[in-house]
Order: structure tokens, then sequence, then C-alpha cells
């Protein structure tokens, strides 16, 4: 750009850039060295061009500043760490619906407070999870947009006294919009905050898959076990098979969600423009990075190998006398008002109670005790799988609409994915060296 | 909808409507008595509407359950606070380029570490304050979006058995979307957090522009003054007038920052589908409310009024030898590299020091001492003017840039606020009390 | 004190009692009149002690500043509030003892990863958060002694030109010290972090207690259930019954914990001394208060009314092969090195896992199979009361182990209650209206 | 332990100790070879104790899980770390003192919300400081005590069935107490929020100096200069020197702040005992560790070495009407109520500014026309060192009070600082390895 804009010579790009592709192939063949004494990476890119090419070395400098410098790396950064977390999520999704199809008509305990409120099918349940999960893609596409600003130009704080080009920068680093603000180009970390917040909300709710994954695979319920790749045992007790990858994705959300609080509160108060508080934004973002990608990557493979047991389920989907809405149903069905029908099947459900049986097991005299309006065809209504066939509403778990929306989910996830993979960032699609370790290594500053 | 569903009957529509309309006056005329024993707002309008209909009252609740129905309603809340939050944004940031418009040509002192580095044009930095704030507004527009969708016809969890038409009443209640699994509809508070986010980023953002307005207003500063509707005075020392409305605009940004954590940690680990937890999201978003939006409110009138001393700006802007790059950049127009121009002016620095004078005093004698290309028209570039005229990259302080940037972000602002002011929310729309209170007033449940 | 130190002349004091002792008998009749234009109750008091008995009024201010008055009044109000937390703890330690006491041989299934792991008393389980209870005791009475200390004296920040005597102020306030340095004085709040805290870790635990009552009350578990006066039912579903209390106690846990990031986040990078962002110390103690004394009240209630199911939890207990670690234990017993003996079990276990049957249904003859070392003695060792009975460590769940650590901590409860009780603040001793309205209603600032 | 209670033979426990001390030996020559395909230390050590002393390596694992292995373990670290803590704490301490001490006598402007108050001595801002890291240090002690509990013999969740005796292990690993119950014992993370919350607040301190140090290191305030050790420049702009070490610690604030709220979102809500989420526990600690300590270590250096201009301090201290209060306080001794010579004062002050004038440059005759009250007298008022030499009060700014309030902090210092050396950790006074490593490098779980 430099050359293109006329504010270094031809002869001096070529000399630069035959200076720059030699420290590449060097750091390829034999990384940084370890004793290497410069104050950061661009302290010793330019001490070892000058050592390679003499004065000019000098010159790439020019018109630029660590501040807009470290700022475009962290963006390239950022970029490309948004689209490794959705892939990862995609994989994860894969996953979710993947069981999905393996048990299209199981029958599972629907829950409310934990209580067993009434039967859904397994996969509604699972396709709640990839509702969650596409949003927390929105938000990755979210943090990915702003990250997408090129802020070389701004020099250390008020721009820079060159005729640059900054357009041609951004076409050849594949940035879709420069920077309107020298002065914000320099302090902004949005976007950071954007890929933490996208990070924690995916957190959130994988920690909400996870805690459903440990309820359901505890003894009582029983109706999942994992895969014992996925679990371990104890060095005490030899009958243990613990969901140890659900509780690290669970316990991995409250750390996420308090590095996103940190930086907040680092960034709060600080004055303009760049203040060197801001080089916090490169351990809050690496430590995250470490512990949601990986977090993502075994929970997605716990979910593909979880053994589901359907009879179980079924057991305890009839459980707790979920029922009882159907019935309710059924008298408003035969005229009562709802709340009149309510108020009869509770008195009902109590009365079960009392004699210590369930809905499951009443026979049609006993539910005529309770309304006249009972009749012969509502025993049917005591099956859980009637009640799922009847919930025929849009968002409702019968069959059909379970299948379709199954069927919409995953051709969503095969062009959210697409998608994903074209971002392909300009430095890897020339083959160079990622900016991630390099800026991984330096201590930014101005 | 229930009744162009065929789900109730046309009279039995017509009593329930005359029944609310009834309600909805006397609320309007007395409020919601206080010795109300029900349990929430819903319980207490179904009863009062069985005092005056009689039994068909207990059709209101046909296809329903508090689960979607207050997830309906903080949801129509939430679109509006957006809105009303949006707003007040946008009344800051007109305040903000405001004063632009009243200083376009004043040079000020661009600061990074809390030293002065390069003199800018105080519009410069008010209109870096203007990008932070737009980035808010697509934040509000983000959450207003998640917000945007009807969860009706979830029932409790599972979805209802009725022929129900969600469409229709998304159409009347102005919501874009229709929710897709009813499991996630009960239990979905992604767009409570989404909102949370944009409050704590908008927080954070005036809490940057209120730490600059505070100390630019300290003494040994002394550039700006507060007006003094704005500042109050000291109960012990006679002379005070303090920033209050600055220091608490910066205090709220850590309560709301809080508040996004704590909901995040209250979510985290939730098992699907509705728990009670959920309810802590009512009291998040109340008292960001009446942190965020009064805290707006004065910032913007305190910015309107700021008294703005030019003349002190400019003795700041010249302080701490801020001319020093552009006396390398000097050096590097006359073919130095930039390394070593950076050293030979650091050395100069250094010298100044020793002698106890500034760079805006020195001789060209002295400079040429230092350098031989030095030559008699460097002398203008030790006026901060000089400086910022030379900064005409696309994102720099120069004045032309800066003009321009200032009348594009004023259309932008104009732009945007068109947009905000129109999405008047359906319930205000039809002259009906708004969802608000009664959502504040209920205790949720399922 | 300003009397006994000689700065205000005895009819001085004495004028300045008598207004004042009229002016709190007003305020006790009919409170602070709403439309006072005061800008805080130091202003009001003043203004109404001038109307009362003219110019001496001016001289109540004299030797201090809002500064220190603020400090002085909000610790005053944080060591009553701590006092309200500890009882409200010692109430909640209370009910889980009296249903250890009511249960003290009850069996239960100790678990780890929500697993089954093996067979405790339940009265064990319920002592473990008696400890947790106990720690929390110690961090209220922490933040008490960093409360009790007396400001006054501080002035704005620099101390006062009159020989005031803090000590007979500190006596008569009920203040075990006085403050070391002025500036500290005005500017710590450390005191109320130190509050928050422990609010935060007695939430943590009450959610911790929480979610093992949520999850033993669910119907696959069904060891628990709640009464009903704790305990709501659903719109909809006519069979539930929601475990309320618990949730909304779990779900405070989050928002007190944000409260505290909040105001630490608040607090971060303030300079010296006084700032207006202290005032959010305020708003984050009142909501917390709201939060935890009702959630503590509330689930005490719960925990010493809830129904247990002793036969259930014995179910409980010996699912999930809990006997294994005993079976290890005996072949340890006989001469095995533990590692050995794991490793036998483990197979033993899954053997049992192929033939569909657990470890409470096998035969010797099956057991012999996988070690010649099993005897006849070993049957015994599947009873889960073996199990428990064995673990006499010092801190085991051995029924004599359990039934001491109870009735010592009943005697720790009552001597923790009796000097909490004994804490009366001075205020209250003098039947004077209580610092905490006033402070409630005042804005705070100097 | 297990020999001394006869739970193993006299013989085993010297093979033990012998392939122990073995290990050990590697440990220290080549360290854990990075192969190990071990699940954690523990596995480790078992299986090369077998490769070395055989069948008998099985008897090491006797009476323990990993669950109390690894919370006696981490409680071991966390004591040491508390001692490592406090001593660098100490260490800021001696700096501040120090530095106090070289300034006695030196004035400064005292602040409330960055607006110059009243003078002060520099000496007594620093003591402020010192104030606040003694707290710190209580919060450190708390820690260690907490910590100081041994949960040997807790076993998996429920005790073990061997005689053992905790009571020796305690005292030969140096532990104060044994723990009370065993389920409690496994899952007991307070200790760590303890340490985590020590660290927040002296993190939160140093901010709060950080912020000073910025602050007064601005060239407008221009009172100290930031020794080229601690400041570092810019690449691009040649007169800068930076306050990067104040930068540094003013941002980790945020991250610690961060990391315990972090830490307790993750236990928020977790079912007992032991689940492996606590395993957040590790890199919460090690994070803040690295976090915490080099920070303070470095700012102790930079306090060290700060260069203070008492000149220009001393012009602060005189700016923006400082001596308003001392006028006022000298028309009460002349008789007047507080207010009414507040109002008066305040009056001269605006009449100046309407004169462009400060009180610092008034006459007699001037301050006469606002009261007659002025007397010849008065005019010494107008020196700040007047206004420090009145403030008397026992912990006011007085040079009297602050010199012996420095004599009082350094014996103080000197008390706890030997308290924290002699606290040596067990394993350290035997030459053992250090339980920390050991720590970081396993996964911890049961």
């Amino acid at each position: 750009m430099l050359g293109a804009a006329g504010i270094l010579q031809r002869d001096e790009v070529a000399q630069l850039r035959r200076g720059l592709s030699r420290i590449r192939a060097e750091i390829d063949a034999t990384g940084i060295p370890d004793d290497a004494q410069d104050e950061d990476i661009f302290s010793f890119v330019e001490r070892r061009l000058g050592e390679l090419i003499g004065d000019t070395a000098g010159r790439l400098h020019t018109a630029r500043s660590r501040n807009d410098q470290v700022a475009t790396d962290f963006r390239l950064y950022i970029k490309g760490l948004c689209r490794r977390s959705a892939l990862a999520v995609c994989e994860l999704r894969r996953a979710i619906l993947g069981l999905a199809g393996r048990y299209p008509d199981a029958l599972t305990a629907g829950m409310t407070h934990l209580q067993i409120a009434q039967p859904v099918l397994f996969a509604h349940q699972l396709l709640a999870y990839d509702q969650m999960l596409q949003r927390d893609l929105d938000l990755f596409a979210h943090a990915y947009d702003r990250a997408d600003v090129l802020p070389l130009g701004a020099g250390a704080l008020a721009g820079v006294p060159y005729p640059i080009a900054p357009e041609l920068a951004a076409k050849s680093l594949g940035f879709a919009r420069i920077a309107a603000n020298s002065m914000d180009a320099v302090s902004d970390r949005d976007f950071v905050l954007d890929y933490l917040y996208a990070a924690a909300m995916t957190a959130l709710h994988v920690s909400r898959i996870a805690e459903d994954v440990i309820i359901q695979n505890s003894q009582p319920f029983g109706a999942i076990t994992i895969d014992d790749r996925y679990a371990t045992g104890s060095s005490l007790m030899p009958q243990k098979k613990n969901p140890d990858v659900a509780e690290l994705a669970r316990g991995k959300a409250g750390r996420i969600v308090g590095t996103l609080a940190g930086l907040m509160a680092t960034l709060k108060g600080l004055p303009l423009t760049y203040n060197l508080d801001l080089q916090e934004d490169k351990e809050a973002v690496f430590g995250v990075e470490d512990s949601l990608l990986p977090a993502l990557e075994t929970f997605a493979g716990m979910m593909a190998t979880l053994k589901v047991d359907p009879a179980r389920m079924a057991v305890l989907a009839a459980m707790g006398n979920s029922a009882a809405t159907d019935l309710a149903d059924y008298l408003v069905a035969k005229g009562l008002p709802f709340r009149k029908a309510h108020a009869i099947v509770a008195g009902l459900v109590r009365d079960c109670e009392r004699r210590g049986i369930t809905l499951a097991e009443v026979e049609l005299k006993f539910l005529k005790q309770h309304s006249a309006k009972f009749a012969a065809n509502v025993m049917q209504r005591l099956d859980p799988r009637w009640s799922v066939n009847a919930r025929t509403s849009p968002s409702g778990t019968a069959p059909a609409r379970v299948h379709a929306a199954l069927a919409s989910a995953l051709a969503e996830l095969s062009a959210r994915r697409a998608l994903w993979e074209a971002r392909v960032p300009s430095y890897e699609r020339r083959r160079r060296m990622t900016a991630g370790p390099s800026v991984r290594k330096r201590r930014a500053q101005s």
C-alpha cells in the first residue's frame, strides 16, 4: 500500500518485501528465538529487517504506529476466532440434530421447575437446544462484523500526515470497511467484548444442556448414559462413571462470564485514547478461546455418542400425573370454562395422591366421580403419546411439527456452516503465517 | 385470535372484550387495588373478569399458560425499552455533535496513557465518542430484533392442542416473527441479556466520556467547566463545584456490568424449561432501566451545556512536546528512515528537558545541533495547528476530514432517530395501558 | 461531644438537643415530608432546626462534613444489617439442625457428580450444610468488625481544626475504634464490600442447598416433598407443585454475586478521596438486603417444614452399586493392595451391568467367581447401613460421629446466636429512629 | 500416619517411603516426563511406585480418595500463596512508607471529585494508601486461616472405614485443625474464594493508587515523574514516557474481579458433594497469582523510585481556592454560625471568579468587603501550610499527627511482616518439592 500510494519508492518496497519474506521463512523454520530481547513482535521484525536489508528497514514503520497495528492484528485474530468458534458450534449442532434424527419419535418427560410437567418428544427438546445455538451463531456473526473494520491510518491517535490509501490495505487484508475516526480506532475494543459476549452466551447455553445431561444421567432418572470415552471413573469407588465432560462445560460457563465482566470492569472509566489497560484484552480472549473451543469439541463428541434409553424415557414421561393438563383440556372441549376444568382435575390429582395411585392407573369410574363429563374416550388421554400428538400448534411437540422442524434445522445448519467456512482469513488464503501466534507472543503498547 | 381461529364463539369473544375494556378503564381510573390478594396480574384480571361477565371469564385462559404469556409481555416491554434507550442515546449524540458544531476548529490535547501525545481538534475527539454511541445503537437494534418473536402458542412448554393462529396474534401485537420451538419459547431469556449487554456497553462508553470530562474539569487541566445546573457544591468547602453527573454516570457503569454478570450467573446451569430463577430477569431489567435512562438524560444535558475554554485547550495541546512526532516526520520527508528520525528527536527532547525548556520554545539553531537536515521551514511544525492540518488520512484529525465527518454523523443520527421513533409499541398505538406497569407488578411463574 | 470538648457552649448544646428531639418526634409522627426540597437528610434537618431554634442551628455542622457523616451513618447501618443477616442465617441453621434431629438415622444417597456414590446419613448431609453456614457467620462477623470504626473527625478529607474528642463520640455511638487517617476515612468502602461478600457467600451456599432440594423433590428422586405453604401450582397444569422458594433462592445468588462484582467495578480506579461514584454503595446494599433477608427467611421456613420420605431415601442409598467401595475395602482387609481390589470390584460391577442386575441383588457364588477371597461375611457389606456404620473416621458418616456432631453444632449455634443478639445497635438501644431509613432516603455527597 | 495408626505394617511404610523418596529425587532431577500417560499426578506416582517397589505400592491409596487428597494439596498451596501475596503487599507498603519518610512535610492537593479541595501533606495521602493495604493483609490472614483445615480422612465423601489419626497428619503437614464433616470437606472451596476476594481487594486498592499516579504524572498536573525503568516510550512519538506499570496494575484489577465473580458463578447451584466444575478453582487461582504477584512487585518498584516535585505539589495545593474552608472556619471562630460563614465565603469565591483572581491573590481590603469580621490575622490562613497545621484532629493531616502515624505504620509493618515470614510451608521446611507444580499439572477429579 505504501508503494501504491507513492509513499515509498518501488525499490524500497521490493527490498522490504524481500526482507519480510525471508523473516517469515525463518520464523516458519525455527520460530521466534526465545532469547529475543525485543519489546514485541514489531520491534523484533524491524530489528531483524535491519540486519537483512539495512537502513531501508527503517521505512517499514512509515505512516503507522503500534497503536493502529496492534488493533489491526487483533481484529484479524478475532475474525479468525469467530470463524473457529462458529464452526465448533455448528459441529455441536450437527451432533444434537443427529441425535434427534436417530430418535425422532422417542417420548421424554418435559419439565418445568425440574418437575415432570407434560410429555414431549425427545427430538423436540433437542431442537430447543438447537434454537439456542442458532442464536449463538448470530452473535458470532455480529462480532465478526464488528471486527471487520481496518484501523490502519489512525497512527498513534490523530491520523497520519501521509497520502495513504487504507482502502487498498483493507482489500488486501480482507476487511470490509475502514475506520471512521482515528481516536476511536486506537481505543475501541468493543469487537473484543462482542466476541466475549458471544462466547459467554454459547457457554451459558451449553451449561444448560449440560445440566440436563447430568440430571438425566443420574441413576434415579437413568434416561441416558454417557459413552465411556466421555466419562471417567473414581480412584476410590469402583462403580462410578462420572459425566466429566458435561461438568467441565458447565463449569467453564462461570469462567467465561467472569472474563467478560472482568474486561468490562477494566474498560470502565478509561480516558481516551489508548491506555495500557487495554492489553488485558489479549489474556481475556486467549483464556476464553482455550476454555470454549475444547469444551465445545468434547461436548459435541459426548452428544454424538450419547446412549439413550427410550423405554425409560417413556416411563418418566408418564410420571408426575403429566396427563392432568390433557384431562382439563378434555373438559374444556366438553364446554367447561378452563378455570373450572383446572379446578376439577386438581381435585382429582389430590384424590389420586391420597389413594397412592397416579393418573396413569385410574379407571373411568373414578374419573366420573369427579365430573360427569368424562366419557370413555377420555381414557386415551392418559397415554402420553396422545398428549404429544395433540400439541399441533406451530411451535408444539406434535410429531409432524417436530419432523418438519428437524428438516428445516438441518437445512439451516448446512447453509450457515457453508457461510462460515467461506470466511477463510486473508493470512491463511495466502498460506502466510497466522496472525494468531504473533499476536499472542507480543506485548502490545504504544 | 381465539375468535378468528374458531376456538371461541363470536359472542364469547364479544363478552371477553367488553369485560377487558371495562377492567382497563377501571385500572386507568384507579389503578390496581393495593389490597388485591391475587397471585399476579393474570389472576387479578381473570378474577375481576369473572365478577363482571361470569363463567365465560374462564375461557380467557384457553390455549395459553402464564409461561408463554409472561414471555410475551416481557418481550413487548423489552422492545419498548430498547426504543426508549436508543432515543436517549440519540439525545446524547445530539448534545455531543452540537458541541462539536459549536467548536469545529478548537484544538485540544490528544492523549494516550493520559499523557499529552499529539494535538487534535476537540471536535475530532467528540466524534470519537459519537462512534462509540453509534455502535450502542446497533446493539439496541440487535436486542430489539431478538425480542421481536411471539412466544404465544407455546403453552406451558409443549405447545397447545388448539388450532391457534399465532401469526394473527403476532400481527396484532406487532411482532415480526413467531417462535419456532415451544420449549425454547418459554425458557429463552437471551433477548433480556442482549438488552442488558447493550445497556452495559452504553454505560461503559458513557463512563469513558465521563472520565475525560472529570479530568478536563479538574483545575490543573481547566479546559472545561460544568454548568452549575449539573454540578453541586460541598457542605463544608464553599468553593467546590463537583462534576456529580459525570461521576454518577461513571459509577452506574459498574452497577450495570454487575447486573449483566449476575443474570448470566443466574441462568447458568438451569435445566429446561421454565424455572422460577428466570423471574430475576425483571429486577435486573428494571434496575438497569432506572440506572441508565436518567443517567443518559442528565449526561446529555451536561454535555449540551458544557463550557469550553478553547484558549486553555490550545495551551494543553502544545504541552508535553507534542510536536515531536511532526519533527520526526519532517526528517523522514528529508529522506531519513523513520527509526533514525525517531532516535534523533528523542535525543532532542531529552536535551530540552535537561535545559528546562519545551519544544514550543526552541530555536532553529538548537534544532540544527541535533540534525543538519532541519531547515527554516521546520519552525512551522512546532505549531499544533500545523500538526492537525497535516493529518489528512481518512480517519485523521485534519479540519476538512473532521468537518465532513461531523456532517455525516449528523445525517446518520437523523436517519437513525427517525427509525427508532417509528417503532411505536402496539400497546401505545392503540392507546392501551402499557404492558410495563403490569409486568412490573406481577410475580411471574408457571 | 462538641459540648464535652468545649467547642460549643453548654446552652448551644441544650438548644441543639431540644431542636433535634423535636425533629425526631415530628419524623416519628409524620415522616419526612414528601415535598421536602432539601438535597438530603442532613440539609433537611439543618433547615428545620433553623426554623425551630434560629441561628444556633448553624452550629450543628461544626467540625464535620457530609463526607464523614455519611460514612458514619452507613457504618452504623451495615453493623445493624450484619446482625440481622447473621440472625437470619442462625434461623436457617436452626431449621436445618431441627430436620437433622428429626431424622438422626435416616439413610440417603451420598452423591458426587450427581451420581449415587456411597450411602450416608441424611443428618450427615444436613450437617455439611451447617458447616457452610457457620463459615458465613464468620464472614458477617468480619464485616461487622470492619464497619466498627468511627470516621467522624475526618471532615471533608483532611481532618478538622477543632479540638474534637472522637473517642467520646465512638463510645456514645457504639463504635469499637476511631479512624486512623482522614483521607482513608472518607473514601473507604471496604466494609461495604466485606458485607456484600459475606452475603454473596451465604447466597451461594443456600443456592447449593436449593439445588439439592430441587433435585430430591423431582419425581424420579421423590425423596422429599415441599410443604404446600412453600410450593405453588401452575395456571395451566393442575397437578404441579413447584419448588418456588428453592428456585428463587437459587436465582438470587446470581443477582448478589453480580452486585458484588458491580460495586467492585465501580470502585476500581477511583482516585482519592471521595467521589460521587461511591454513592452506588447504597443501592447495592439495599438491593442485596431486599434479596437476601426474605430469601433466607422463607428458605428457613421451607426447610423447617420439609417432608422427608426415609423409605425412598433408603432405596436411593442402595442404588448405583453404592456398595462397591465397601467390597473393595473388604478385599483390602483380606490382604489385597487397594488398586488390585479396586480393579476386581470394577470388573464385578461391569459383570452385573451385563446381566442387568445390581450389587444389591448378587449372591455369594457370583462374588466368589470374581475373587476367592470373598467369604460369607461379605454379604452384610451389601447393606447400606453396614457401609454407614463403618465410616467412623472423625469427619465420617458413622451414626456416633454424626450424633456427636449434631449436638456440638446445636451448642455452637446457641452461643453464636446469643453473641449476635447482644449486638443491639446504639440507635435502637436508645429507642431512637434508626439510621436505616434516613440513610436510604438521603442522596449522599460532599 | 497410616503406619502410626497401625493401618499399614512397619515394613510396608518403610517400602513406601523409600519408593516415594526415589520418585521425588527423579522428579527433582528430570521433572515429570512430558509423555506421561497418567490421568493425574496421583496416578503417575502410584504407577511409578509400582514399578519401583511392586505390589505394596497399591497400599499407598489406603484410606484416601483423590477427592480429599486434591483438597489437601490445594489447601497447602493456598496457604503458601497467601504468604507470598501478603509479603508482596508488605513490600509495597515498605515502598510507600519509604516515600512518605523521604517527603514528611511536602504539601499536596487533597482532592474530592478530582477537584482540588484542601491542602494535605503528601505523606498523609501515602498513609491513606497504607491503611488500605493493612486491610488487605487482614484479608489474606483470614483466607490463610480458612485454608488451614485438613480434609484427609473424608475419603470420597463419606469418611473412611479405617482407624485413621488425622490429627497426626495435620501436625505433620502443618494444619491447625481437621475437617468436621466429610461431605463438606470434599466440596468446600470457600477458602479459594476467600483468597480470590483478598486478591481482588488488593488489586482494587492498587488500582486506586495507580489512578492517582497516572493523573499526578500527567503533564498538566506534573507533580510526579515515573522513573525510566518503570515507564516506556512510544514507537511513533519520540517524546512519550508512559506510566505502563500503573496502567497494567489498574487493568489487572478488572481481570481479578472478573475471576472472583466467575468462580462464584461456577459454584452457584452445584449440588453436594464433589463435582468436576470445582476444578475451575485451579485456573482461577493460577491466573490471579500470575496477575497479582508481578503487578505488586513492579508497582512496589515504581513507588520506591517515584520522583516527586514538591514545589509543583505546593502550587497544586494552593490551586482551586482551597483556602475557602479555612476562611469559613475563621468566621466561625469569630462567632458566626457555620452555615452563614459558608455562604459568605461562597460569595467571596464567586466574586474572585468574576474578577479572574484566586483566593491566594486577594488582599485584606477585598475580604473585608465580604465580612467585617475579617481582620489582619486572616491573611495567614491563605497559606496552605497554615491549613495543614490546623487540622490536628486525631485522623487529621497536621504534621505531628502524620509523623506519629508514619512511625506507627512502620512498626505495624515490621510486626506483620515477621508474622508472615514465619509461616513457612511444611513442604518447604522439609526441603521437599512444593505442592504447587504438582497441583498445577494434575487434572483433579474423583
